[in-house]
């Protein structure tokens, strides 16, 4: 089916969220051994489709070369083997992961003679809107068959013939495991109307989990009717306290803005103890201009590093995402927090020190999706976590919060179990 | 200050919300024993307070009874001295629940040498806004300042003087505590504005949590740009299996229905399998005219039960909250749960059955808030589940489902406590 065949597109998302939430029974009931034969189909199939699939992919990077796309957005667009490969391996790591599906907890008795527990199950139909990576596909179903929910999924126009060549051998792995096609669904047209549809359909889609810049995931926020997965801005702070480990804290600054520029977990404003700003900041200044570093400081920050710009009000609130480093010397541990309450996106920040003390407050106080103490910001991640893998990290605090695996894809029901007792 | 004092609700709401917000980093940090210090002052205030409690609350039962307030609303306005002995208990009780903020769980460690948790954390400010029970001010308050939130409380205008006596007890509180007052508000408007405002300020308040009738709560989902922990309707089933003990399904389905009528874990309909029906529909069906009950039953149960109306199809899709109850009679299982899947309103579904594999596919495939076996849904509730108290119960699955507690006014962050780690 191809984008100019669907003429009605409201109409056809009606369907395909109708679907969804008829194949979210079937999905919610299947068993381990099932979901993972359909994980373990879907990768010998995108393997035996590789041909296919990169075929499908140059078919999208010419007319994205015709249309101008520009380089960047052309390498996410491309499936390299090397991108085949780490799909269908994905799909394999999926499937070893335990099943989080039907696990009960803290079945505990009450005085009154029934046995309360809670069971996690599913959401229901999850709905992903991404952009140009059309690997996304996979990755995403895979998370969310083994989370036992339905998906519906939205990628970017271009790449759609990618994303409709894995598609395909999705619904034939959901087929040979005998779940029903309908439980991955990709949506077969490029209208944008698709997408106001979609996140405004709350009978058939439970939550919406946006992947990529921050104006799509803007508008979806500001739009949906349904719960959004998401973060905005990754603004993560590293603060180096005045009893830090220098050595500790040179290797976590470092790192934690050079590793690489363009993730959320990135840092992005440095913040430095008076006490400690002249022993580490001429050491790190140096590091970070070899490395290519454009540093923006305070004023007592350009005293140390004569080669830093000026900061202005903005950077604090800025997401580089880019070799651009704001850093501001603070007076103690309360100064950096209240920094840091009034500037951080709540995505990952983290203290060096030494001391228990002020080590245990950051802890406690610092109001963020992942805290740390002498590590970099850049593991926050669902891989370094330890979650097998990550469909998203979420900065709000209600439901999932900071990298989102499999169990952010899941809610926990209450299950009673009786012998005919009845309430007095 | 009085409802008329104030000019610009909006300004007000806004200056209400600011400070909240300011008051949540201090709720955030506050310790056990300093939370607990200021429930038990609350308590003792409430106590000592009584004489000028009851009078506020004769004033709003004098304006009520002079606008013409129906006797049950009337009701629920009044603070009788066991109502008030019912308050001071609710936070004594409160003050000794386990603290669950900043317990850090799975800290384990990772290959990268880092160790990764998570640590239970307040969600913020929690807004409620509620209907004529003024004694909601207090619960709610004590539940709130537990789980470490700020709260933003709007009451019923019917119980505005009720309110703000017991809003100033629970200030003193706080303040003997020393915690910010702020850290608890009573909205001091009736204007109906308030309600808009504070439902729209996703800044100030993060979730909102109505309580009171079916129309508040849809507008407040409706209009909400903030998260709405809620449940719309209770149309909760119990059915009855081919297998059941029918002695515990009688003693079951009549206390699911007639231990009390308007509470939203009541049973609304109830399903029985065609092979006990004869057995058990003619004596329950005795039993149910005896207290009154108004029976509306499918074609197969006025066989059965002759004093049953025609059931229409708006039946199965009613919340009577009264004594009436729609009975159909299904063929298995399946029939059953197809039932349940079209017109429950996922709050509490139980199954009565001796069979061992219907009750596990029961509580696996229903997908509902509380799932039971041979239980009365009337158990449905955050002290028989020993949550300690109730905040209000939930039908969405996203955050918190089923009977919301302390854990469900909170979130969990990652905690990583490394030794200079960096990513490679």
């Amino acid at each position: 089916m191809t984008a100019e065949q669907i003429q009605d597109v409201v109409g056809y998302m009606n369907e395909v969220g109708r679907r969804a939430r008829h194949a979210a029974r079937a999905m919610a009931r299947a068993g381990t051994g099932q979901k993972n034969a359909a994980l373990t189909a879907i990768a010998d199939l995108l393997d035996a489709q590789r041909d296919a699939i990169a075929a499908a992919n140059r078919q999208d990077l010419e007319a994205g070369a015709a249309k101008g796309l520009d380089a960047a957005l052309l390498d996410r667009l491309e499936l390299t083997p090397g991108r085949i490969d780490a799909m269908i391996e994905g799909l394999r790591q999926i499937a070893a992961l335990p099943d989080p599906i039907g696990a009960i907890s803290d079945l505990d008795y009450r005085p009154s003679g029934i046995q309360v527990g809670r069971m996690r199950v599913p959401l229901g139909v999850v709905g992903i809107i991404y952009e140009s990576r059309p690997n996304v596909t996979a990755d995403a179903a895979a998370l969310c068959l083994k989370s036992g929910n339905a998906t519906v999924l939205r990628g970017g126009s271009e790449a759609f013939a990618s994303n409709q060549a894995i598609a395909a051998c999705i619904q034939q792995g959901l087929e040979q495991a005998e779940l029903p096609a309908e439980g991955v669904q990709v949506v077969a047209t490029t209208d944008r109307a698709a997408v106001g549809a979609m996140i405004a359909m709350p009978d058939c889609i439970d939550v919406i989990i946006p992947r990529g810049g921050k104006g799509l995931i803007e508008r979806i926020s500001r739009d949906a009717r349904v719960p959004v997965i998401k973060h905005l801005d990754g603004i993560c702070h590293v603060y180096i306290d005045a009893h830090a480990d220098l050595d500790k804290a040179f290797a976590i600054a470092l790192n934690a803005k050079t590793q690489r520029y363009g993730t959320c977990n990135t840092m992005e404003t440095l913040l430095v103890d008076a006490a400690v700003a002249d022993r580490i900041l001429p050491r790190l200044g140096a590091a970070y201009l070899e490395k290519g570093v454009e540093l923006r400081g305070c004023g007592r920050t350009r005293d140390l590093l004569p080669d830093a710009v000026p900061a202005t009000d903005a950077d604090w609130d800025t997401e580089y995402l880019a070799p651009i480093l704001s850093i501001r010397v603070v007076d103690g541990l309360d100064e950096a927090m209240d920094h840091i309450a009034s500037h951080s996106s709540a995505h990952t920040e983290s203290i060096v020190t030494e001391d228990y003390s002020r080590a245990r407050r950051f802890l406690r106080e610092v109001d963020s999706s992942s805290v740390m103490v002498n590590a970099s910001t850049r593991f926050a991640d669902g891989f370094e976590y330890g979650l097998g893998a990550e469909i998203g990290i979420s900065t709000d605090k209600f439901h999932a919060r900071g990298p989102v695996g499999l169990e952010g894809l899941t809610s926990l029901k209450f299950v009673v179990l009786g012998n005919g007792e009845v309430r007095v």
